[in-house]
């Protein structure tokens, strides 16, 4: 059995002004700062003092129902420079789309960051999910799922290669021979791949992480592989124990293939938690925020999700039949699965079910007291279920701040989580150890 | 005649660990620190108390001759997000290629630099030079000079349109309705170009200044054109007031063309100053300087540049005839030329003319004292030769350090320079007005 880190770590992710899709409107929701960094810095801060692993942004490549959804978001890359500047040890991660970037501009500005962070950067890869994606970047059709994979799978190859074109001692500095860096230790790539190529090196020496922490997002059949082969930390969206059960086993499972240990890993579910001081308060506070999702809101997103137009049914009746919705979707598969179960377990109407998912959008939805969030958290750390949560406040900042006073002291005093950062980079506080050269390129051959 | 601002502007021009090629092996160089925010953080707040307009950065998407050359570069715009939070007033401005950059993402990460600044972002809008760039980036070649310039107008014309696609007063954020912006105020661009596509609208609303400052940097036939249809600070080479004069009229000749006028225009040449407390001892740190550029390396830049192979021909014998080297070169045509007119008129030997052009980059070189320093500064302002310089001190960070403590003075003294900002925007301290929705778009329409 996988030897455990011996306290579970802690992601506080970042998703407009709260992980609940009608959050903004909530009175304490920040969103007349949704723009500001002023906003971003108090929740970098605050995540801080309750002593996270890392600050997780999410990122969307266009914008959606301004209308009624809270949408746009300032570039997560840009917002984590910054916030290296006024914060010291947590880490600053972020997602990034390989789909639609360049992979010599990735690797580079997550190098940057690392540097200038001190070793706190990690990159959240995924390959985007819709053709409204694909349009803004002058292309007509999102690429199918499996493709993605593929590409990202070499994009990550040319990023870590990248990473490696300077040795970790390349940098002599010798004024007096006028010797900069030593030539033999900065080496081109000449990656040619399906899709990219690259010829290197990097011009920025290797970073201070050796790669920056890599973090994978996919939880169906090619993601799993994909986080198998380069997560070395996975997000994922499980509703229940039985299933992060599952999930972690299948995921350690697949590590060997890749010529890669269980201590490689970590996962990290979605966890929304709704907290009161009682659970009636929990409960009420649920259902405010539940009654602030527009109707049609909850129709077009489950339309949206399912690729099936919706907005003919009556609301209060149950899901039509669905042609293979999971097939038709070129998105999120396992999401979607999930969604179509809990939909016929628990007979939720076209309403209920809307809500139910723009609420935690398919992640875990926890309603109750802080003691109860701990003992499911640590009954979930304990049974395997995983390694800790990226914790998704429903509103920001403000359950960021009650997650931190409130929740983090029990999991304090139960052992089951850090007083003080030990460590000084994202790595240390993950316990991954710092990659050697070649390290994802060994893996990949023995794949 | 244009009406004068009455002041000049100055920039602070950050490329690697000091302007001078061999800057870095200068006892104050602080190339120990080239990959550490602490000595960027030292540049922008030296030069934010010198009261500079901006601090501009440079970017290759390569490196080269690591042995040698101090090479690498922390990526720009990551520094500039980490600047915004340790500074408060100076503008923030980098150089971005259109060619190796897709404008959804270059636009949305110059609107998130303006938020998070407040204000002070600006875009250094290149087109990149050389075929080393384009491998990285899974090309044989680098696209051709004319023909990058087209494409360059069209990335240009993407990007302003997708800062539009929000109107300023878009966002609504009615809590109690549940509207967080007006739709109608929130349009698809349907950019269809020759070049490049995009649907919009971006996800970042319109940016605090309307646009980032759109700088330019060429200074060639397509390049001045491309200055005058949509450059608001024009950055150059130029060794003569009689040159720099010439240029600025033309360029402003050419405002009309494009539906602009004089007062949206700000010509800044480049100035790297070597300074002495007499012209003796500035003279001797110039030769000092000098003499750190080993000969190969600059036989071999200037193989580079004029696109022909120097290496077996003597090097204290002036340059052989070359084929029409301003055709044969792809990159920076206008420089070469000037380098051609200075080896022949000055008859430079091949060693001096390469440490001549690897000491300033064919930029102007000043080597005396502070007082001569501002008596040319005046000179070139009152005689229309520029609007203010783009100061590249030779050796970073003590060069900075030098011009803010000693030359910044004498400015403020005669009135030529600010005492303090009045603005609190990079728009602000250049005297340029904040951009209409559809600005540029209108200057294309007129063209």
């Amino acid at each position: 059995m996988k030897k455990r880190d011996e306290q579970l770590h802690l992601g506080a992710f970042i998703y407009y002004t709260g992980h609940h899709s009608a959050g903004w409107r909530h009175p304490d929701s920040g969103v007349e700062q949704m723009f500001d960094i002023q906003l971003y810095k108090k929740l970098a801060q605050t995540a801080e003092r309750g002593k996270f692993d890392m600050m997780f942004f999410a990122d969307l490549l266009y914008v959606y129902g301004v209308d009624q959804a809270a949408s746009g978001m300032l570039e997560p890359l840009t917002l984590l420079s910054a916030l290296s500047q006024v914060t010291e040890r947590i880490g600053l991660t972020a997602t990034v789309s390989t789909t639609y970037s360049e992979p010599y501009n990735v690797a580079r500005k997550f190098a940057s960051l690392d540097f200038i962070s001190g070793g706190r950067a990690g990159w959240n890869i995924v390959t985007s999910q819709q053709d409204i994606e694909a349009n803004n970047y002058g292309k007509d059709k999102h690429p199918e799922h499996g493709l993605r994979y593929e590409m990202a799978r070499e994009f990550v190859d040319v990023v870590t290669q990248l990473w490696d074109s300077w040795e970790d001692d390349a940098l002599v500095l010798d004024r007096e021979k006028g010797q900069f860096a030593d030539p033999a230790k900065v080496t081109a790539i000449d990656y040619k791949g399906k899709w990219y190529s690259s010829k290197g090196p990097l011009n920025v020496p290797r970073p201070p992480q050796g790669y920056p922490v890599l973090i994978q997002a996919g939880s169906s059949g090619p993601g799993q592989d994909f986080a198998a082969s380069i997560g070395e930390v996975v997000f994922t969206a499980q509703q229940s124990l039985a299933a992060a059960q599952t999930f972690y086993s299948e995921v350690h499972a697949k590590l060997a293939k890749y010529g890669r240990t269980d201590q490689e890993l970590r996962i990290m579910p979605g966890l929304s938690p709704i907290l009161g001081d009682t659970v009636e308060e929990a409960q009420r506070k649920y259902q405010e925020l539940q009654a602030l999702i527009p109707p049609d809101a909850a129709v077009r997103l489950l339309s949206g999700m399912l690729s099936f137009d919706l907005s003919s049914y009556p609301v209060d009746e149950e899901l039509p039949d669905i042609p293979d919705p999971v097939e038709a979707s070129n998105g999120m598969k396992s999401r979607i699965q999930l969604i179509m179960d809990m939909a016929r377990k628990e007979k939720l109407s076209i309403l209920e079910l809307g809500r139910r998912i723009l609420g935690a959008r398919g992640h875990m939805q926890f309603v109750g007291t802080p003691e109860q969030l701990v003992d499911l958290m640590e009954n979930w750390f304990h049974s395997y279920g995983c390694d800790g949560f990226n914790i998704m406040p429903p509103v920001l900042p403000d359950d960021l701040t009650d997650f931190v006073d409130k929740v983090i002291p029990i999991l304090q005093q139960r052992g089951l989580f850090r007083d003080e950062y030990t460590g000084t980079t994202l790595r240390e506080h993950l316990g991954l150890a710092r990659p050697q050269v070649g390290h994802f390129r060994q893996a990949a051959v023995t794949s």
